[in-house]
């Protein structure tokens, strides 16, 4: 059995990992529809003003609005109706000075006319519009390209989409777009006793977790699973899965990163690639390869689900998130006390799960075989290398799952 | 035309909107692999316990703890290897004192170890393994049941799902589960301006933004859109609209809660069941709608694209994720100085949407017909109705998209 002869620290090790972790070139059409949280491969300009004609910002009556200068409650002016304008119509006919249409809010201004007075400020009677208020010329008109001008730039490349932005597209007339691809990620369980969940449990067999919270994770974060793969535990079958998966932007292996005798992955990736690193300063998660396969990287992570799990989010989010081109993850956090003492491994980063219960934090971290340690937490506190006890009240920044 | 008689707080708007939102009871069943962000109907216990049987929580040898008193570098234990143990197969035969096997982690203990010593204080010769350390019973072994036992809840009903809490369920070899059901939302667009994307425009019509900006944020938010459909502005078509889309758990109209002598969603509601309010103090937004048509809510937002996201931001977020069972959605939020003084108007609550330059918030709101009011900012501010002027310089609270 071979020992690690030396381990990064975690730092280091998540340098390392966005050094290897190229942003994605390639892109994909998608309709407008599905855009959402998707990076912008190229810049939208737009083809058309928006809106494409001056139009009314308010219910009213659509004027000249040198007609309504000095108009008040005691001093009235009054124009004669012309036409009513829907949302939707064609612009009415031209109206001259003395006369008015009016006009829903969205329906296009008339020629001559230059501004709105809200109905609110009117009176329609049998003799005319009773206008109460003077307006200036452009009040209550949004303008032909307001909004957005003809070939400027809707949405930049790069950009992240939401709902505002996604809207702006669809308001030039947007069906399609072109986006980043999501990087593929291939999942390769190792260790001959995992079985996948549906088959009954031999003796000495569990069943893969790891897929599953790797799946999570890598959804969650803009990257797709292309390939969910299970291999034994020969030196063959691992070389053969790495050259398997080779087009995939990241190769995510889960178990046989230990020391142990039959702990192959270091021969593997030295055999098709090279070794960037094995083992981190980290506490669970020690076990954990680095490597590079031709311009793919390759994880080897531990195959204790915890272990697994707490490296998928200090290394494999910030991989992924950089490779889909999307902005480092901050998960929601809050500060509170800690309920009780945590004595850490002096030397190893601390990846420390807890509970939150009445405003403090409760340890919640039982052994780094246990997922339970991940699944009944709330999130998780990290204890620098250099630190051995955290006392009970001290303030920790808990990072929420 | 009909001016709004009177306007609600915005608060007030929520606390009757979130009132009309009952949690969705329906549930469905998926595959394990899609749950995430979905929240769990029925509480998950587990058939077995996991691990199914003890184990190797370290490679080394499993061995009778007691063998292995007393021993140091000085003073070596030397035991007689009778079997080597891999992860995945069957229980070694059983050991007696002064025998141990070869085992890696996650293999099962042999009948008769009680504990394990790791590799690397041991070493193989050909007259036995020798051992530098005592272990304790128990040591480095994991209990079978330690992390889940028989009849324990994995998973409790009502949890959001994450990797942790699925990596669980897989744990106790799940493959589908029951969750609840997404609220199904019917998006309808009215006002005869609208037309979809993809289609040349005519004269006096603009492209459908609504429907892209709320279907964005339904389905970031734990909805389905149930149905998109578009009518035009006629009491009969409304009405209509409103019956044909009856079986969703929420109905959200854009455009046609105006004052205009067309506006006829406040009739159209009024028709099929009961107006809870129409008309909301907050700016952009005011020409807002909640009613309620048996025991589904109707919303009725302004057709102006960013009126009707941004109440969708105040709104129908937080309705929707009640209905989902999931949070209250809290954003990430910053705190940054205004670079510009903002005038807001005094008795509405502004949602002032801005962009963070170099640290300080920049104003990007155009108007509340310009969907770059939205797509060009990167949050928003909330100012109370009672403020009137926030001064440059005044730190201010951003949401962020």
């Amino acid at each position: 059995m071979r020992p690690f002869r030396e381990t990064i620290a975690v730092e280091d090790a998540k340098a390392l990992a966005l050094e290897a972790a190229s942003p994605v070139d390639r892109s994909e059409r998608i309709a407008l529809r599905d855009a959402t949280g998707r990076v912008l491969a190229t810049s939208a300009a737009s083809a058309i003003d928006v809106p494409p004609f001056d139009r009314a910002a308010m219910d009213g009556y659509a004027v000249v609005a040198g007609d309504t200068f000095g108009a008040s409650r005691d001093r009235v002016k009054t124009l004669r109706l012309v036409h009513t304008s829907y949302s939707g119509d064609a612009p009415a006919q031209a109206i001259a000075s003395g006369e008015c249409v009016e006009i829903a809010t969205g329906a296009p201004l008339p020629d001559g006319a230059d501004a709105v007075v809200m109905v609110e400020e009117t009176e329609k009677t049998t003799e005319g519009v009773r206008i109460f208020t003077p307006v200036y010329p452009g009040q209550h008109v949004g303008r032909r390209a307001a909004d957005i001008s003809k070939g400027q730039t809707v949405v930049a490349s790069g950009s992240v989409l939401n709902a505002g932005s996604i809207g702006a597209l669809a308001a030039v007339g947007t069906t399609t777009i072109e986006v980043i691809a999501r990087p593929r990620v291939a999942i390769v369980s190792t260790g001959n006793e995992i079985i996948e969940p549906g088959q009954p449990l031999g003796p000495g067999q569990i069943y893969n977790i790891n897929r599953f919270t790797l799946t999570s994770i890598i959804e969650t974060h803009g990257g797709t699973v292309s390939a969910v793969d299970t291999v034994v535990d020969t030196l063959a079958d691992l070389v053969e899965a790495i050259c398997r998966n080779a087009a995939a932007d990241l190769i995510v292996f889960s178990g046989g990163s230990s020391v142990g005798e039959r702990d192959l992955m270091l021969d593997a990736v030295r055999q098709t690639g090279e070794v960037i690193f094995h083992g981190i300063a980290v506490k669970p998660g020690k076990p954990t390869l680095l490597g590079k396969v031709g311009s793919t990287p390759v994880l080897g992570m531990p195959g204790n689900p915890t272990s697994c799990l707490s490296n998928a989010y200090l290394l494999v989010i910030p991989m992924l998130r950089q490779m889909a081109r999307l902005p480092p993850y901050e998960p929601p956090t809050i500060h509170v006390p800690l309920a009780r003492r945590i004595v850490s491994t002096t030397g190893r980063h601390q990846f420390f799960t807890v509970r939150v219960v009445d405003g403090s934090a409760i340890p919640a971290f039982k052994g780094s075989g246990d997922i339970t340690s991940m699944a009944h937490a709330d999130g998780y506190i990290e204890i620098p290398a250099q630190t051995d006890i955290v006392e009970a009240g001290e303030m920790v920044k808990v990072k929420l799952f």
